[in-house]
């Protein structure tokens, strides 16, 4: 039975793929608009297309050499090499390795369609606007599926193709450990890139010379919608591909070491993304407005339609194929989670709740309140999502454990249940940076205030549709690592070495100290980045301005070009030393202390890693809502002394929001694969 | 032998109190300087005895109602309860409850004496500035030392009673609850209240109405200059305080709970706080400075003479009275470690070094850029403190182990090490606000510039000084929360309850969780009650001027006492919610999810609470001194637009650094005793 449904599984993602491609081509012929338009969208596809290759060309380099190391470690029977004698089976080797790249270039290839797509959908969609909100919607958001389906299908297919071809979990753990490497270096780099054109652009542009946002004037505005593109689009397909593909592997992992399963649970988590994707498929035809329809509730029932769809299938699955009732309850608990983790967390960043009004108000004492405030909103913003996934956590085990199945693989499939519907939650998360891309390009080409008015409202509705993704990004991204983590040390204990990870053991204490300040420690190396990058980039803005005062006239172009390429080369450069803590660190940590101070730093990475991300998107967010709200008019509205604070508060909120805290829930996932991937050499070979 | 030792610490600590009390009237005795520094003076030390007599009468009814539940709790027999059978012992729940109470009250006692010190010493200080230097060096440093005498006397006198008197170290748990409980709202209270004062003194004084700092004309001056008495003098004192007495009972426990071990463990951890009161009278005498020595290295020299005096007395003791050569080991580990963590973490904050340089350089491009960057480096700054605190937990525990002692044990002795020599630290620490204070007073009276020239140097000493007693203060703290975990888990087992701790067991990691987001919860709370406050007596403010123009033409005086009467009813309403987190949180956890839960709490509680005590106090003092570098004309100076960025970020640590980082310590101190004291009624009663 297994054969078969990895065999409905290939077919299922070649089907997701086929509609991704169809869609791409279907954008293509929609109309490309003005040829003012079409030169805009231009610059913009260029720079986004530059920064692409030098980022993949980058990552080929780095993808080549782990490649090669994974090939020769693997080559070992390390079980031997640990016992005084070497055999050498280079295949294995050579299997670690290309699943490795396979899972690399899996991931690439997702996120370069998401930024094709973007970049051809969001000229298209401002000219649409013209016409009217709901031709654009509807072309927005076909364009975000394309990445949705695409990446889903690629992850899927990929996963069964090395299980129908090796049959070994293993081997889909280089894959994963591909596809999470590729991606924190997409999603750091793209978000220190983008925040870094953005800071600049916002503090020479509005704040020292006085034009309005998205200005053609500004030097710095082309490599801002680049940004938008590379960090909010390919960054983010890349990021969700990456937890979607660990889990599954953790839970297949999970599955095949657990001696009371059956051998379809080591399958059942590709089957779940299958079911996933057909759920999507469907729920996507029902994301529709009206002529005068809302686009927000749109997106949200689409996400809300799916997830029934996808329970009714789970539930079917359940009682046609003698699947334990235990996954469709830990399935529940995972989707019901994400659900009310999206929604208490939309509390924090509401511009009808407390804590955003209450930012505004006290802005109008000076820039440090607003930011204390909205700061400290962002702590509390924590507790309700942690007590989510305390409590998700407790209810996947025993729920799992009550109907017969090992607790822990219950933790993991409530995280593949949620994550298994991220084609649609893609789908309504890439709609966001493109019709935000679409506003810009209207601006600078100088479209019709009706065209800023309707994608100012396509805008609105994907910020809301942002809540539910965020809660579901999230608690998939906690309980996916606390399934790795599982994984782990089912590895170690599979090498021969018995684990302990109590903490009365000292060493495991330290681990856990280490792995706590590890998220903190990237998460400023990231920001740090984009401040000394942003500034190099405030000077070239500045010179520019000096030495050819037509640009500020607006009878010369400015040298987007430059900035573009600043941008790229910083966001590249920067990334060395993230990328080291991120592979490096965990095997330093092994190597040297041993297999249970890996266990204790991988538990303190998840925590401070959680508790970090949820922090910085949340704040992040709150911080730009506030700003949004004064600019309504409210607390003296723009240009008051409240929302010159409210800005400082946004610009601090930026890098948080899209430079560190997107990249902690992937850096987590690569130091749990990597510890997984090089578990049974460090529980052979470790100084203490 | 342990008899004899017990008298001789007694001894100790009246001599330490003597002492004390001669200095205190020492200091009375000096010149109270002009009529109008005088009046100055007495509006401060009002305002800051109102406060107090407040705290305190709140304080005293809060430790009424626990002492009486403490009393009836710890009446029962708790194993008899558990199985079934009732027999009640009043005596011990009286003893107990005594205990509490007695802790509450030596710690505001030695609180109170180190405030009313302080209030006497400004003035005083201020006035010998103005004769010389090392006039006023003395006076604030002997005037510090009076806290630092009275609190370990008091400290020890208590724990060494209650053990003369019940030979029972878990009636000392009580004594430390007591002064932790104590510590916690004090310092809070103190935070918020120092922090509302000073951040509405600034905002509508310097920035509104552009009237210089410590202004007369200012109705919020007095409330600021009380808020450094309250907040960085007694909270402060009362802070360490809790800290050494629970490290000192955490190791008692341990000592008694170890088979291996014979009683004079139990009692050895009193005898190192005895050897450290001795080596503290030693080495305050030679914190000396000549004509026109620096007061800097001589509070430096202070601080080392003591050590190495401490490290004589711990060798001699180990070779004279046949103790473990593992117990000297410990003991130089924590003292090294904390030297080498004061000096690091003094790195991110020096305004000779990169962090600080680079926050300043930035802020020339507004005051998000400084933000960022200054959190940024607050980041990066945890790392050498945590790799040390690993580093340390390491090597005590280890040394003692290979040394024959529990390695447990050893990490409790290097806290109590660290902790022992607190008699020295607490006057050199002290004696900051001391001179704070007098250039405040020296400001508002008037007097000449050459009196504000020395208290600001006397003042920049302080900050130095600060650098090693940080270093000791965090590491100290963490490892003593690491023994008096572990000695909740002896707790536990005593109890007759396995302890399972693992990170494999998923309600130990929802504990873990939850208790990781109590610590930025708690910072939060703390913090948006001085946001709140501060909002509010900006008002206040606003309305005096607008009411009275006269105060700002120096015509009228303000209304000081509505400023400090508002600043007082604000900390301690603020007080409620955190005081529940801290003692009510970890009996919910408990009785819901059992022991194990509750140890994976306190676990997670001890990482994220000396991450985040880590970053606020290091980014605060980091906006500090980058502000106070661009003071001495450099980007701009003062008045340009990086000083303007740079006073928004000074303005966002002030919280950070005096209110939310600070409390954290106690905070975790207060939870893991509390969990300690309830964990036989824990053990046998939970709900899961």
């Amino acid at each position: 039975m297994e054969q078969t449904w990895l065999y409905i599984s290939v077919a299922a993602s070649l089907l997701s793929i086929g509609a991704a491609i169809y869609l791409f081509f279907w954008v293509k012929r929609q109309d490309p608009g003005t040829e003012r338009a079409q030169e805009v969208a231009s610059w913009i596809r260029e720079g986004a297309q530059t920064y692409l290759k030098r980022l993949y060309l980058t990552l080929a380099f780095v993808a080549v050499i782990l490649g090669f190391i994974i090939a020769v470690v693997f080559s070992f029977d390390l079980a031997e090499v640990a016992s005084g004698t070497v055999s050498i089976a280079p295949g294995n080797g050579i299997k670690m390795a290309l699943a490795f790249v396979g899972g690399a270039v899996c991931s690439a290839i997702a996120g370069y369609m998401g930024m094709a797509v973007a970049v051809e959908a969001n000229v298209r969609t401002a000219t649409a606007a013209n016409e009217s909100l709901n031709k654009a919607f509807r072309l927005s958001f076909y364009a975000g599926s394309v990445m949705g389906l695409a990446m889903v299908g690629l992850a899927v297919i990929g996963m069964s193709g090395i299980y129908l071809l090796t049959g070994n979990p293993d081997i889909i753990l280089g894959f994963s450990f591909g596809a999470s490497a590729l991606a924190l270096l997409a999603k750091a780099g793209g978000g220190i890139y983008t925040k870094t054109a953005d800071i600049a652009a916002d503090l020479v542009g509005k704040v020292e010379v006085g034009i309005p946002e998205d200005d053609p004037r500004n030097p710095a505005v082309v490599a801002d919608n680049v940004g938008d593109n590379v960090g909010d689009v390919a960054g983010m397909g890349a990021d969700i591909f990456d937890s979607y593909v660990a889990s599954t592997v953790a839970v297949m992992l999970l599955g095949a070491s657990a001696a009371s399963l059956s051998s379809k649970y080591v399958v059942l988590p590709l089957i779940l993304c299958t079911l996933g994707i057909f759920a999507s498929l469907l729920g996507i035809q029902f994301v529709r407005v009206g002529k005068n329809g809302k686009p927000g509730p749109a997106l949200n029932f689409g996400t809300i339609i799916t997830t029934v769809f996808f329970s009714v299938l789970v539930l079917a699955l359940v009682l046609l194929a003698d699947i334990n009732i235990g996954i469709l309850w830990a399935t529940l608990t995972g989707l019901i989670t994400g659900v009310i983790i999206g929604f208490t967390s939309d509390y924090f960043t509401s511009e009808e709740r407390k804590p955003v009004l209450e930012t505004a108000r006290v802005s109008g004492s000076g820039a440090a309140m607003n930011i204390i405030t909205g700061f400290s909103y962002g702590l509390v913003s924590i507790v309700p999502s942690v007590i989510g996934i305390a409590v998700a956590t407790l209810l996947s085990y025993f729920l799992a454990d009550a109907s017969g199945l090992p607790g822990i693989y219950g933790i993991g499939i409530s995280a593949v249940g949620m994550l298994s519907i991220s084609g649609m939650i893609v789908s309504a998360d890439a709609y966001g940076p493109i019709v935000d891309n679409a506003r810009g390009i209207a601006e600078m080409s100088g479209m019709d205030a009706k065209v800023i008015e309707t994608t100012d409202t396509l805008d609105a509705a994907g910020n809301t549709a942002k809540a539910i993704t965020k809660g579901f990004s999230i608690s998939a991204a906690a309980l996916t690592v606390l399934a790795l983590f599982a994984a782990y040390a089912e590895v170690v204990t599979a090498a021969g070495v018995e684990v302990n990870m109590s903490l009365r053991d000292p060493i495991v204490v330290a681990g856990v100290f280490l792995g706590a300040m590890t998220p903190p420690l990237f998460s400023a190396l990231t920001m740090l980045s984009v401040t000394h990058n942003a500034f190099d980039m405030i000077e070239e803005i500045r010179r520019q301005f000096r030495e050819d005062p037509g640009i500020l006239a607006g009878t010369s172009k400015p040298d987007y070009a430059t900035c573009v390429g600043l941008a790229a080369q910083g966001a590249l450069s920067s990334l060395i030393l993230p990328a080291f803590l991120a592979v490096g660190l965990p095997l330093l940590i092994g190597f040297v202390l041993g297999p249970n101070a890996l266990g204790g730093f991988l538990g303190g990475s998840i925590f401070t890693g959680v508790i970090f991300a949820l922090l910085m998107a949340n704040s992040g967010g709150l911080w730009d809502n506030a700003k949004k709200y004064i600019e309504t008019g409210q607390f003296g509205g723009p240009g008051s002394d409240a929302h010159k604070a409210s800005v400082v508060g946004d610009t601090v909120g930026d890098p948080f929001k899209d430079t560190a805290g997107p990249s902690l829930n992937t850096l987590i996932t690569v130091m749990s694969l990597v510890s997984s991937l090089f578990a049974p050499i460090i529980a052979a070979f470790h100084i203490f």
